[in-house]
């Protein structure tokens, strides 16, 4: 493994210790749970408090998108392993001020049984908690299963969602409504060309052969739904819009978000030559291109490969999409 | 290669289309000539302009620096090659509003001779153009031969204490001295895990065996000062602060922006392992860290690797820092 870290079985402490020297101007460490951040900016005003929690492994997600106007708290878990019930609980009682909290995650099985005991817990305080469950990715399971799809990096737009609307000081019902329109409105799929190796395992955690491509592959490596020989940028651009827009289905005319994510050892140079293919496609559908957001926003490890996200506007999630954030991932000026 | 491109002769082309329509609110392609992009707040006020130019495959290095506070112009090269002398050239036409240009650009023989030719054509229009050239990579030459080094990803600070400068009006002649001194105040060093390959050339532009590391390795594989067994992030960080720290040198009490890059498919986990090794270090040293910067700043296409760069602060220095910019590969906020 040409590696830069420490003790392979330590990654996960070692990289929360840099992160949150680097950007102590944004977020914390909780004084009670070492393996959760906090916004600084969480109780700023009463309002609706917005959490998330997930797997380490793929920065800048979970704890890239902590901070104004996003998400207050994010439960942290091993490498590709779900937080603990306690965590996401604690990251509640972190961030609730009694108007509840919208707990916006993946649609993970250990995520789901977490954060379901962390809401039997906080129900014990008296925290009012909803959630969002995120599927987005249209690989993982068909159109009449939605319900077991998994969520990928159209995660990232549900927390701008969210954020937004809490920030707007909407109540818990409507920060759910529209956090869940959000993610309702996207839909992802990725392309993998290598495969990761978790640092404490020491082996890939799956294989991808040179020479081919996997469409639909997971952030944990989850199997695809079809291997190819190597296309140009071009080729998977078109697989991928075509999977993507056949799915929601995206409409001529309409506005939409696009969110290109390289994987983690993808340069972004190639991410701009993808999103030049995409952007072109969508241009012949009569998709309109509101935002764009293209770079490194949802990885796995050092996984090469790249991820396709596009959500349907209404003027609601426009409004959303626009507001002001300040996160290490995510920076957009008022 | 297991790569995301369409033909590999044409990278640049696909990649800067892609990155233009991206990044439209920022920044436009030139009219006159292909290769320069300009911000689109270049001429928003009567001002300096502040122009850089380079070859391509180091993104966000060079165009994603193009914006507000920061770059006016990018003259922009093949993968690895300097821009023509009629691109920067076309970018002094493009930026220049009576009060002159300041030519910000790293010390390489291409881009050296490209930049005279350009500043002797400015002349004929009667366009001062002065020039600081960046020379912050101790590992490519002697401390007393400063001259023949290398610009790294310290380039980065300076543009943006040179643009800061511009934005606050002041002359050619202020913006070139505190240029001058942002980079005489900072150091850089860089350790390869792997190399990278130019998409035309099809193979490795050089080899780094696996199991090893080298040090002091350049922005497009320019032979390092040493290979070593391949060590922890904290091997790393130690070897790296002593040569850029010891080189400067830097002194208790002093105050650093510090500014870790990943070189291309670095995972930002591991970065933050690395950062927070620095970090340690130096804080053991009575050295103070100002603000830090962490992510894909400064990268050579797919290598793996990192780089440090550390900046001393004055009063001045620091002013430029906090200035807020926008660019695609940093956004500051007010």
């Amino acid at each position: 493994m040409q590696r830069i870290i420490n003790d392979p079985n330590l990654v996960v402490e070692d990289m929360l210790e840099g992160f949150v020297k680097c950007h102590k101007d944004i977020l914390h460490v909780s004084s009670d749970n070492p393996r959760v951040v906090v916004s600084n900016t969480a109780k700023n005003k009463p309002r609706v408090g917005i959490v998330t929690g997930g797997g380490s492994g793929h920065k800048p997600a979970f704890i890239g998108y902590c901070g104004k106007n996003m998400v207050d708290a994010v439960a942290i878990g091993e490498i590709f392993s779900s937080p603990t019930a306690k965590s996401f609980y604690d990251c509640f009682r972190e961030v609730d001020q009694g108007m509840g909290v919208a707990c916006l995650y993946g649609n993970y099985a250990g995520d789901n049984m977490n954060v379901k005991l962390a809401m039997e817990l906080a129900d014990d305080d008296d925290i009012e908690v909803k959630t969002v469950v995120a599927n987005d990715d249209v690989a993982s399971a068909p159109k009449t299963e939605r319900e077991k799809r998994r969520g990928v990096a159209g995660e990232i737009l549900m927390w701008k969602v969210g954020g937004a609307m809490a920030a707007k000081g909407a109540s818990l019902d409507e920060v759910i409504r529209v956090s869940q329109k959000a993610i309702d409105h996207t839909r992802s799929i990725g392309v993998g060309l290598s495969s990761c190796t978790i640092p404490a395992n020491g082996k890939p955690n799956f294989e991808i052969k040179p020479g081919t491509m996997e469409f639909g592959i997971g952030h944990h490596g989850e199997p695809g739904i079809k291997v190819e020989p190597l296309g140009t940028a071009k080729d998977m651009a078109k697989e991928m819009v075509e999977m993507v827009v056949n799915d929601l289905p995206f409409q001529n005319r309409d506005e939409v978000v696009v969110l290109v994510s390289g994987l983690g050892s993808t340069p972004v140079m190639e991410q701009y030559i993808y999103y030049n293919e995409v952007e072109k496609l969508l241009t012949e559908k009569g998709i309109r291109i509101y935002k764009s957001y293209v770079g490194n926003y949802f990885t796995s490890l050092e996984m090469n490969g790249i991820t396709l996200s596009l959500m349907e506007l209404d003027d609601e999630l426009k409004e959303c999409i626009d507001m002001d954030v300040n996160t290490m991932g995510l920076v957009q000026a008022e």
